[in-house]
């Protein structure tokens, strides 16, 4: 496993953009904690609501450690890792934090957020501080929405290269960009 | 605008597979019908949402053109169109259906699906056909839960390009596929 980076700077960013980050579809890392304990876990099932309030829906399985400390505190973080964590991202996924205590497993840097109880995961290019929005689909589908209320992000690079996963351990790796702002209406940038 | 590739050979897919291709959360075209108007949106905001049924959610705004179709038919078809289709994705992004059929407009291809009423876009690489599963969320958050009852998929490429909205004009592509299947437990594949 290599080393997972250094911790980049971040600045404050507004969270009615969080598009930015989360509509390509990365897989995400969600920290959570409930009293004394702490987690984190992978998650690669979520989606953009709304802008404003700027709103998140994902699927936390039930069976996962995470679920009742996020449910019951109400609160996590959503970390962006890059290319550059990708063991991280398999180790964390594939470990119970039932058993271990993730951040000291995988040399990651719980950091204090500013909004939430939940710590940031400092080595991620962007962390995503979030309250529960609404519960009402948790019972039915394990279906949370959050509301973003505090978003902050690293200065560089400019377009991290992120992972995206397809299942049976494979992933996509996203960084090119491509812009094509001239075809678009101006109202719908 | 570059022309539209040609329509590929397709086989049937598993259902409760189609996290193979959208769970890396790549903008799609949602095809859809309602008495004899049809109709092609873009969309960025969907996320899997279970396995078995095979389960989708996704965010159709009420400005669209494309919402009343789809709330009143009760279904649509989700197509996954790679990096060769992103002149057609901007082009159907930024025009209404109320004003041109987009079909003719961008000359892609409509087919007819085996489950539902709304045709296939037969220039994307899979086609994924959707019934209403669960209507609750439409009115407050205009979220709509489908079930994917029929995938029909490209046999070749293997690793398609597909394109990522970043908002503001900007996608990402994601191709380059990286395995880490040793890392994972066996029961997590």
């Amino acid at each position: 496993m290599s080393r997972p980076p250094r911790l980049p700077a971040k600045q404050d960013f507004p969270v009615h953009q969080i598009r930015r980050y989360l509509e390509p579809g990365p897989i995400v890392l969600v920290s959570s904690a409930h009293k004394k304990q702490r987690n984190i876990m992978t998650m690669g099932w979520h989606t953009v609501m709304e802008f404003a309030p700027s709103l998140l829906g994902c699927i936390i399985a039930g069976g996962n450690h995470s679920f009742e400390l996020i449910r019951k505190s109400r609160e996590c973080v959503i970390n962006l890792p890059t290319v550059e964590l990708i063991d991280q991202v398999v180790g964390i996924g594939n470990c119970s934090g039932a058993e271990v205590d993730k951040f000291e497993r995988f040399g990651l840097t719980p950091l204090p957020a500013a909004e939430v109880g939940a710590p940031l995961v400092g080595e991620c290019h962007a962390n995503f501080e979030c309250r529960l929005h609404d519960g009402k689909l948790i019972g039915k589908y394990n279906y949370f929405i959050f509301e973003v209320v505090k978003a902050h992000v690293a200065r560089t690079p400019k377009n991290p290269k992120t992972v995206h996963y397809k299942g049976n351990g494979e992933f996509m790796v996203a960084g090119e960009v491509i812009s094509r702002r001239s075809g678009f209406r101006s109202e719908y940038l």
